[in-house]
Formats: C-alpha cells, sequence, structure tokens
C-alpha cells in the first residue's frame, strides 16, 4: 500500500456518500448529467478569502491568480471576493473581464507577451508587469501608436528565492521579471517615457508549506521593493509580492498556517521604507484558494485482476487530472487524496489497488496501490484537491473522450 | 551545452531557411496566418508507410494507431495509406469513420470503455478489443440489446515485454488487456455466445529503438498467439502484434533499422503454429509514421539575459507540445532536436541560450542550454519530432493560449 495526503476537512458524510456543499455526490453526478465531473464549492472558496482576511493586515490586498481556475460561475463569483485578478495572457485578459473585474485591478504577468496581447491589455487600461527591458520598448511603442497612456509595472527577478517550493520561480537566471540589478533602471525609463508607472510584481515561488519561508521571503521581497523604489525615486502604487502559500497534497504534508505570517506580516507592514509609505501592498494566490474547494468524481468502469493485482478502470484520466497523473512538473509520481464517494468513510479493504483512467497509455495513472473500500463497477470515485490546475491544465483532446463537467455550488 | 537528439533527415535549407515539403518555414507560417504552427508533411509519412512496406512481408497488415495524430486531413489521408486504424474512445470512432475508413478495418482498445462506447462500436460494426471478462459481459449485453452480433477480439497483457521500451504495456500487472493464462478462456465464452470473434490484439510496448528486442517480442508475440489460440480451438481471424517502432529523439539515439525486423517477420511468418494459417498478421504503429512528418514553428517574442544566461522566449509553449517540455511520462526533462529555422544550418553562437514557452509557469521549458545561431526577436523556432503526441496531447487550455494552427503539406 501507498499512503495518500490528507482529504481536506470540508466534505462530510451522509448514509456513506460524501457530501459536497450539502449536496451527495451522486445527486451532483445526476445534476451535472454524468462523469467525469469537477465540483466546485464556492462556500469553501470564500471561507479561504475570509481565512486571509482574517489573518492577514487589514491593508493587505488579495489577488487572484486566475491560471489557477479560469471557470467562468467561479471567475464571476470570484470578482466580488478579492480586490484584483492577476492574468497570463490576452485569453485570460478576456476572461477577466467578462467576469466583471475593473480593468485597473487587473495584472498581467508572463515572459511572452505577444504585441496583440499587449495592445488589449493596454487598450483595456489594464496593468502590465513587464518582464523585460525589450517587452517595455514594445509596450511604449504599442501604446503611442493607440494613443493611450500605458499602465506598466515591473516584474523582478529577486536575488533570493521561497525555500521548499514546489515551484521556484526567482533566485538564479530565470526567464520571469528582469533581474533586481535592473529593474529600477526599467521603472525609471518607462516614467521618463510617460507611462503611469503602477510599481512592482516580485514572485519567489509557489506551493510552499513552510510558514517561517515564506515570512522571510516576504520581509526580504518589501526591502527589495524599498531599495528599488528609493532607486526609482517614486514611491509605487502597488507592490505584488507574490503568493506562495501551498496546500498539502501528499503524506507527511502539513497545512500551513497562515497566521503567523500574517502577524510578521503585520509588523512589516508598519514598519515599511519611507518610500512604500502609501503603497498598497497586496499577495497573489490561485491554488490556496481554490484548491481545495474541487473535487472530481469519476465513475468506475471496471475492476480488473493482473497478476493478482487489482486495478479500477474509470472513465476520467490524466486528459482532465492531469496533475493527479504525476504529469505536471512533478518527478516522482505521487497519489493525491481519493476515496470512494459512494462509500465514505466505510473501512479499506484488505489489499490495495490502483485506480487507472480510462486512457490507453501507461501514464494514466491516478492511484497507485491506494487502500479503499472494496470497489466494484458503478462506484464513483473522488479525487480531491481539484480545484486548481484541473480542467484547465489537463490535455482535455488526448485520445479523443468528452471534456469533464463542470459544476459550482454554493 | 547540453546536446540535442538528431534533426530527422526530411528536411532542406534554401537561402538560410528550414524547408519543409518544399516549402520555407517563413512562408508556410504566412500561409497559415500566425505562430504557433505545426507543419505535418504528408510525404514524410509516405515515405514511412513505403519504407515500413518495403521491408516488411508482403502479407503484413499495417495499422495506425490515430491517437498519435488525429488531425483530419492527415487522417483522410492515412485512410488510403494503411490498413486499419487503431483506436481508443468514441471520439476516435467518429474521426475513424469520418475520415473514410472502413469499420470492419478499425479496431477499438482501451482498458475504460464506456457502454455509450461500446454501444457505438458494436453497432458501427468495429472490432472492440476486450480488455476484461467484465468488458466481454457488458459487449454481449450491449449487442444482445442493440440486435447485433458483435465483433469481438481479446487484447492480451503477454507475459512478456518489450525490453527497453519507452512505455511498456505488457509483462508483470497491467491494466491493458487480460492476463495471457486467462485470455483464451473469455474468447472461448464470447465465441459460444454468438459474438463474431476476431482474434488477438497483444501490445508489449513502444518506442523501441532495439531491433532484436522486437525480433524476440514478435516471436514470442506470434508464439502465445498460437498457443492461445489452439487453447479455443479455433483460428483468429486478425492478431494485432502491437507496435514498438521508436524514433531517435534524445542524444546517442539511433534510428531504428527495420529491415532485420522484416527479415526474421518473414521466416517467422513462414514457419507459423498450423492453427495461425490464414490469420491476418498487422502491427499497429503510431508515433513511428507521423512523429517526424511534424514540425512546431513558433516566434520569438524576446531575447532576454538573467544573470548572464541567455533565455529565448517563444510564443509556443507545453500547452502544445508537453511532451517537448518534459512532462509527458519523462522521469528526466530532455531536449528535442530544435532549430532557427530563419537561419537553419548556421553556426551556433558561442553560449547556449534556453529557450521557454510563454506561459507563466517555470515547467514551460522547451530547450536547455541549447546551441542555436544568434537568436533575435521574430526569429522562427522549429521544434523537430512535433508530428506525433503533440497538438491533442498538451493541455491547449492552460493559461488561455489560442491554440495551435496546423497545416498538412504534400
Amino acid at each position: 500500500m501507498k499512503p495518500m495526503g490528507p482529504i481536506p476537512a470540508w466534505f462530510g458524510e451522509e448514509d456513506g456518500m460524501l457530501v459536497i456543499g450539502g449536496c451527495g455526490a451522486a445527486s451532483l453526478v445526476d445534476e451535472a448529467g454524468d462523469t467525469p465531473l469537477f465540483v466546485y464549492d464556492m462556500t469553501i472558496v470564500e471561507a479561504q478569502v475570509r481565512r486571509f482576511r482574517d489573518a492577514m493586515p487589514d491593508a493587505l490586498h488579495l489577488h487572484y491568480a486566475i491560471k489557477a481556475n479560469p471557470y467562468a460561475p467561479l471567475l464571476t463569483r470570484m470578482a466580488g471576493q478579492v480586490d484584483g485578478f492577476d492574468i497570463a495572457s490576452g485569453g485570460e485578459l478576456a476572461m477577466a473581464l467578462d467576469a466583471g473585474m475593473a480593468p485597473d485591478r487587473v495584472s498581467f504577468a508572463g515572459p511572452g507577451k505577444r504585441n496583440d496581447e499587449l495592445e488589449a491589455a493596454i487598450f483595456a487600461g489594464v496593468t502590465v508587469n513587464l518582464e523585460s527591458e525589450g517587452e517595455g520598448r514594445r509596450a511604449l511603442a504599442i501604446a503611442d501608436r493607440i494613443g493611450k497612456t500605458p499602465r506598466l509595472a515591473v516584474r523582478v527577478n529577486p536575488d533570493f528565492d521561497l525555500k521548499g517550493s514546489g515551484m521556484r520561480m526567482g533566485g538564479g537566471a530565470k526567464p520571469f521579471g528582469i533581474d533586481a540589478d535592473r529593474a529600477a533602471a526599467l521603472a525609471r525609463a518607462m516614467i521618463d517615457a510617460g507611462a503611469d508607472w503602477q510599481g512592482w510584481h516580485i514572485f519567489a515561488g509557489s506551493q510552499n508549506l513552510d510558514p517561517m519561508a515564506i515570512i522571510e521571503t516576504q520581509a526580504a521581497t518589501m526591502a527589495l521593493a524599498g531599495r528599488l523604489s528609493d532607486a526609482v525615486g517614486a514611491t509605487p502604487r502597488l507592490v505584488n509580492l507574490g503568493g506562495g502559500f501551498g496546500l498539502p497534497y501528499f503524506p507527511g504534508d502539513h497545512a500551513l498556517d497562515i497566521r503567523p505570517i500574517g502577524v510578521a506580516l503585520d509588523s512589516e507592514m508598519d514598519s515599511l521604507p519611507d518610500i512604500l509609505t502609501g503603497s498598497i501592498m497586496a499577495m497573489e494566490l490561485g491554488r490556496w484558494l481554490v484548491g481545495e474547494a474541487g473535487v472530481y468524481l469519476t465513475r468506475v468502469i471496471d475492476v480488473k485482476l493482473s497478476q493478482g493485482e487489482a486495478f479500477v478502470v474509470v472513465d476520467g484520466g490524466l486528459h482532465h487530472q492531469l496533475a493527479a497523473s504525476g504529469n505536471f512538473g512533478t518527478v516522482v509520481r505521487r497519489n493525491y487524496p481519493m476515496a470512494l464517494a459512494n462509500r465514505f468513510g466505510a473501512a479499506p479493504a484488505a489489499d490495495p489497488v490502483t485506480v487507472v483512467g480510462c486512457l490507453c497509455t501507461p501514464i494514466d495513472r491516478l492511484g497507485d496501490k491506494v487502500a479503499l473500500p472494496p470497489v466494484e463497477e458503478g462506484d464513483l470515485v473522488a479525487i480531491f484537491l481539484a480545484g486548481a490546475y484541473g480542467a484547465s491544465a489537463s490535455p482535455a483532446a488526448f485520445l479523443g473522450h468528452p471534456d469533464a463537467r463542470q459544476l459550482l455550488l454554493g
């Protein structure tokens, strides 16, 4: 048997059925029409937002990185919950505006913005986080051509990283942002060229479960923003401190306690460098806000034995949940938490089972030797932590299966 | 500098421009309208088919596994080139029939076939490769309900694997097919129930570059098919020997010489077990037929320095070419062969560059410290071996970028 990480604590059980947002999993499948199905519970997202607001300084802004989950009904609800959206493409720009977010609360980061994307962003009046001097020149030329004053911030590749992160995005040579030692010059050049300078975007890493690492990185980020602003000689409107809040996916992971981060940030924000007085501080979160709110429900098509090992074949797979198959930036495949939705909480069978997706490829493995109650054809398997980097981050067209259905509750 | 594998020999150069199917890369981009663009050269596919026919016994059938590349114009052309299509979903069933392939030349494998897929397949008259006893029961029940005689084959999990394969699909406990020691009983049960038994599907592995390993596996496969058929007491109409032919992607890989495989197969097919006299032998290939025919063209948006390292940012990325980013079943990321299409064949610059996609994630890396000629904004990067498991096997919706364009030449 291989262990699983913890099932998020938001979910209940009634008559042996997994309950999501007050509804039984089987009735949610009936409502949606079929499996495979992503269910997102907005009340969980809202609870995470409240948890954030309760723990963090009042003045800290919360941005949602829509790449984590751009499902339109969720985005629309999210627009009323957070202070801004962070986007990463022209497509996400359209989604952010469609969701009702005001353009002046949208920031666009991404190492490879095409000219048509820059034009759409500048025209809409969203902030463009510049990733290089070359992008700054292109943005100015486009703004000049279309007769708009561009809102420009500078994305900084910090000279430190967020230790222990799942994804490092700062420290060392990186394709993201420009090196800290050239950031002030770029900001100054943009101001001198007449741009509406918005500030700094400093993103050191994501998916971190160590409060101390996050506290240290945030302190270093604010100090860096202070030094850079001093060098520019101007107070930034906004300092995006990045994200970093992780979720527990795997055995041994513990939920991040954000309260000490809030306490430390409160103290940091009380003693900011003079030049940052009046700046808005923001955090940009994606996964932490929506990850636990999602459950992927998939039906058991077959249970089969091969050389004494039991395989549970489901109607979903890596075409909807690439990350759970271990093929999304992970070196070693580990099991996402999963359960039998229609025997939720029942005792596991004596022997573990391997849960595979319906794709005809050996990499479509969703659960390796997991402990589940006895499984039969027609049962519903729930894979947790499916709210972030699921449906939109998977190769949906691979092997010609239907898209997953999606349902927003709450 | 990190090495690359060999650029396939099919491509030429004219005035410094990469030539694909007689056309310059830049003019192909103009024709398609924009980058990122997959170009597939059908003459390369046809040359591979000829190479296969020349080397293999005349009686051997060639099937195309459409999962490798289901681009509709390519499928339509492919229908005239091969003796059958192998499909892996109800979606691929529709694609195969739309492409004009006769239903009795289509076989459907896949460990998780839903009832609606089985029904569509049985109704259409394609062969269903049964993956378990349970699937056999479901197929019979559906056939009975809709009043059709189902064409059924049995997919066997062989008691050997194809040594050195990129993807092992036989040997040991597997979700694919049923164990060899239960295969004859399943075939017998289907025949006794009145099904139109089609034979065996025995797929031991794929992406193999060792002729001797393939020869040994094919011999073992035919011997197994003989033993199983003896146990059933019936001659199978078709024995699908699987695939296995690999392509050289990485440094140190050498192109597979298929001629000794053909010689060995010729001799094997001359001395088949009596029960297989009259059986059709087929190989099922995907990647080997189409992989080298595809080139992914993506434009350089930015060239930037970070801490002395040069990053080339392109407008494509893992949302179109997940495999080239190293996130598709590979443990260690290695560079796909790539070149600067508009300075094809030029001498490399002194320093290597890292080529990253436009996605705002550190896993969107297409070329790690590769030797390219000096690169500028606007240049065209060509990534080779993009004909298989590219556009259709990548998370196209991730981060909201446009789909790649596709173009079939020849």
